[in-house]
C-alpha cells in the first residue's frame, strides 16, 4: 500500500483561485461556457496542469486535456470533471473534480514517476445547461460523438445566440467537432461533491458511487370544470386542484414507500385561471422521479401512473400524461467501484458504497469506458447555489483515493 | 291568491336587447362601470322603466331608480340588481334581476294600479369588480353611505384611472356621493340566476334564498428546504410542495365532511423557484371558504387552520396563514323568505329554500332592510362567461314569484 503525499494547503488554493475566475459575491461563481471567464479559468487549468508536467490540448469543442503519457501503449486512463458553472453556482460543482485529477496526477508524478499506462486529466467544457438551455453535457457528448451539426444552430443562448456562432466567437471551429470524438478511453473516473446530504449525515468524508440514477420527467394535465368557488356545491365539482393534490401526495408516498433511493419531486405548477375565487378548469404539474436500478425505476414509473389514472378516473376528470424527458439510469463498473472501496478501505478513509440521485458527464462516459465516480461531502446537501460548501478535510480525502486508484490502474 | 300575468316573450326580449349592448360574440357581454355601453343600458332601462309608468332619477353614483309611488307615506320596497357585467360575462348575471323588478312592477301596476306602498325598481351602477378590482358593490356602497372621499382616488381601473376621474368622464359629480344615501328602505328583494348546478339538478325553476354565504380567503405560505431534485433522499427532505399538497386535500376535505352548504376552493397557487428538477422553496396558495352559518363557518375556519398548522409541524416546515379577505354571512329575513316561499306555493311553482354561495348585493343591503333573494335556474351552473344560460320558462316563474310578493307587500 503507498499513499500519496496530498496537499490540502494546495487542494484549498486551487480552489480558491480558481473560484476568483467568474467570481459573484463572496463565495459564488458564474462561469458559463465560452463566456470570457470559462476562457480565463481553462487557462489557468492549462497553466496548472503544464507545471504538473502534462501535456495539454484543446478539442474542438475546448475541453482542456492534459496528458501523461504512459511507458506502455493502450488507451488512457481519464479523471476530471466540467469546468462550467450555474449562473451563479459555487465553487466546488465541476471545479472541484478537475482540481482533484489535477493534484492526484501530479502527485503520482512526483513520488512514482512516469506512468506505464496514460493518465489523461480533463476539464470538460459544459455540463450545466446554464448557458443554453439544451448544451447539457456538450463537452462529454462531443467525446461521444453525439453532437450533430444540426445542434450548432438549434442550441441557442437564454440571450438568442447559437452556439455555433458563440464558439466562432472565441476562435473554435465548429466543423471540426467530429475530431474530439474519443475510442481510446479504458476507464473514466470522476470526483464530484455529493449535492445530497447523506455522507453528512452518516458523518462520512467519502461516498463510492455504484451507479447514477436514471430519470424522467412527467408532464400531467388535469382538466376539470371551471367554476363559482361559492355557488357550486363540493358534490358536484370535478375539480382538477383537488385531484392534483391527491395525485402528488401519492406520487412522493411512492417513492417513501419504495425506500432509498427512489426520489419524486413536484416542482413546477400552473393552475389555470388561477384566481382564488374560481375552482380551476386545468392544472398542470410535472414529476421528476428518479431511480439508479433499471427494473425497480420501470416499477416506480407503472405505479406513478397507475395512480394518476386511477384517481382521474374516480374524480371523473380528464388527464393527458407525457413523458417531457428520460434518461436510463447507469450502473458503474463493478471493478471500478470495487477497486475504489479497496483503495478507500486500505487508506482506512472512512466511506459507503451509494448511488448517484443527480446526473453526471460520467453517465455519458459509461458508453465507451469502465467508470466510477467519488463523492465528497457537501455541507448541508447544497449545490446549485454560492452556498455550496465541502471542506478541505473532505475533499483531499477523496483526492487521496482517487490518487491511490489512478496509481493500481496505471502503475 | 291573485296571479300577475307575467309575458314570457317580453321577458325574453328585453334580456336580448340589454345583451345587445356591449355585446361580445354571439352570446357575451362586456358592460363594465360608466363604459359608453354602460351608459346606454342605464339609458334604454331608463326608458323601458318610463314606458312602464315609473318616475325615474339618477343618484350621484349612476344607480337608476324607477318608482311606483305609494298612496300611503313610509319606506319603499326595492327590487332590482346590478347592471354591470363581468369582461366578458353573461347576459343574465344582474340583468336579468333588473328586467325581473322592472317587468313584474309593470304588470302590478296594469293589473292593480297604484300600490299603497311605493315600490321602486334599482339598477345598481356596480357589483363585478370588473373594471376597477376594488369598486365591488359600488353601487349599494353608495346607497349604504359607505364610500369615503379617499376611495375615489384609492379606486383605480385596470387601465390605471381612478374612479372619481371615470365618473366626471361621464357627467357624475363624485362630491355627491353622500348624497345616494338611503335610510327609508324597507325590503330588498333580488332576483338572481343560481350560478351553481342545485336547481338544474334537483330539476327546480326557482330557489327562495334563506341565507348569504360568508367568505374567508386565506393566503398561505409554506416554506421548506429547497434542493436537488436527485441528490436529497426522501427522508431528508423538507418539501413545500408535499405538504401543501396534503394541506389542499385536507381542507377539501373538511368542507366535505361539514357537508352542504360548505365549500373550500383552491384556485390560485405559486411555486418558488417553479423548476421541475427542484425540490421547491417556497409553496403559497390562497383558499376560499365559504359557509353562509355563522357558528359553522368559524367551525370550518378552525378546522382548516388546525389542519395547516398541524401539517406543517409534522414535517417541520415554516407556515404563515393570514386572512386577506372576509366578508360575514348575512341570514335573510325570516319573514320575506316565508313570504316568498308561500307565493311560490300559491302560484304552484316547484321551489325549494337554499343558501347562496355567492356574494350579492342584497347582503349589503341586509344591513339596512328586511332583504331576501329569489334564484332561477343557471344551465350548468356557469356564470361569468358568455356560456351563462336561464331559460325564458324558468325566469318567467321567477318573476311570477316576484311580482306576487312585491303584491303582498305593496297593496
Amino acid at each position: 500500500m503507498s499513499e500519496q503525499e496530498i496537499h490540502p494547503e494546495i487542494v484549498e488554493q486551487r480552489v480558491y483561485d480558481l473560484s476568483r475566475i467568474g467570481q459573484v459575491g463572496e463565495t459564488g461563481v458564474t462561469r458559463t461556457v465560452y463566456s470570457p471567464e470559462w476562457v480565463a479559468a481553462q487557462d489557468q487549468l492549462e497553466s496548472w496542469m503544464q507545471t504538473a508536467g502534462l501535456e495539454t490540448r484543446r478539442d474542438a469543442v475546448g475541453n482542456l486535456w492534459g496528458v501523461a503519457k504512459g511507458t506502455e501503449p493502450g488507451p488512457s486512463i481519464v479523471s476530471g470533471s466540467h469546468v462550467d458553472s450555474q449562473a451563479p453556482g459555487g465553487r466546488f460543482d465541476g471545479a472541484l473534480g478537475i482540481i482533484a485529477a489535477l493534484t492526484a496526477t501530479e502527485a503520482l508524478l512526483k513520488q512514482h514517476g512516469q506512468p506505464l499506462r496514460t493518465i489523461e486529466v480533463v476539464s470538460l467544457c459544459e455540463e450545466e445547461g446554464s448557458r443554453f438551455s439544451t448544451a447539457g453535457f456538450w463537452g462529454s457528448r462531443a467525446v461521444l460523438g453525439l453532437i450533430s451539426p444540426e445542434d450548432l444552430a438549434t442550441t441557442i443562448s437564454f440571450d438568442g445566440e447559437t452556439i455555433g456562432d458563440v464558439m466562432r466567437g472565441i476562435g473554435l471551429d465548429p466543423t471540426r467537432i467530429p475530431a474530439a470524438k474519443r475510442d481510446d478511453i479504458d476507464t473514466f473516473i470522476e470526483l464530484h461533491i455529493e449535492q445530497g446530504p447523506v455522507l453528512e449525515l452518516e458523518q462520512l468524508p467519502v461516498g463510492i458511487v455504484t451507479a447514477i440514477t436514471g430519470y424522467r420527467h412527467y408532464v400531467v394535465e388535469v382538466s376539470g370544470w371551471a367554476n363559482h368557488a361559492g355557488a357550486f356545491p363540493m358534490k358536484y365539482r370535478r375539480d382538477p386542484m383537488a385531484a392534483a393534490a391527491e395525485m402528488i401526495s401519492g406520487v412522493i408516498q411512492n417513492a417513501i414507500d419504495m425506500g432509498q433511493p427512489a426520489v419524486t419531486t413536484v416542482g413546477r405548477l400552473a393552475i389555470e385561471p388561477n384566481f382564488p375565487a374560481i375552482i380551476p378548469e386545468r392544472v398542470t404539474f410535472m414529476i421528476d422521479a428518479r431511480h439508479p436500478d433499471p427494473a425497480l425505476r420501470e416499477q416506480l414509473y407503472e405505479q406513478h401512473e397507475k395512480l394518476i389514472y386511477e384517481i382521474a378516473d374516480r374524480r371523473r376528470l380528464n388527464v393527458d400524461l407525457h413523458i417531457n424527458k428520460d434518461l436510463a439510469p447507469r450502473p458503474c463498473d463493478p471493478g471500478i467501484v470495487d477497486l475504489l472501496d479497496q483503495a478507500a478501505t486500505d487508506l482506512c478513509i472512512p466511506h459507503i458504497r451509494m448511488t448517484s440521485g443527480a446526473v453526471h458527464d460520467t453517465q455519458r462516459f459509461s458508453q465507451i469506458a469502465r467508470t466510477a465516480m467519488i463523492f465528497v461531502q457537501s455541507k448541508d446537501g447544497r449545490s446549485h447555489t454560492p452556498e455550496e460548501y465541502t471542506s478541505t478535510e473532505h475533499a483531499t480525502l477523496g483526492i487521496q483515493v482517487l490518487a491511490e486508484a489512478l496509481r493500481r490502474l496505471a502503475y
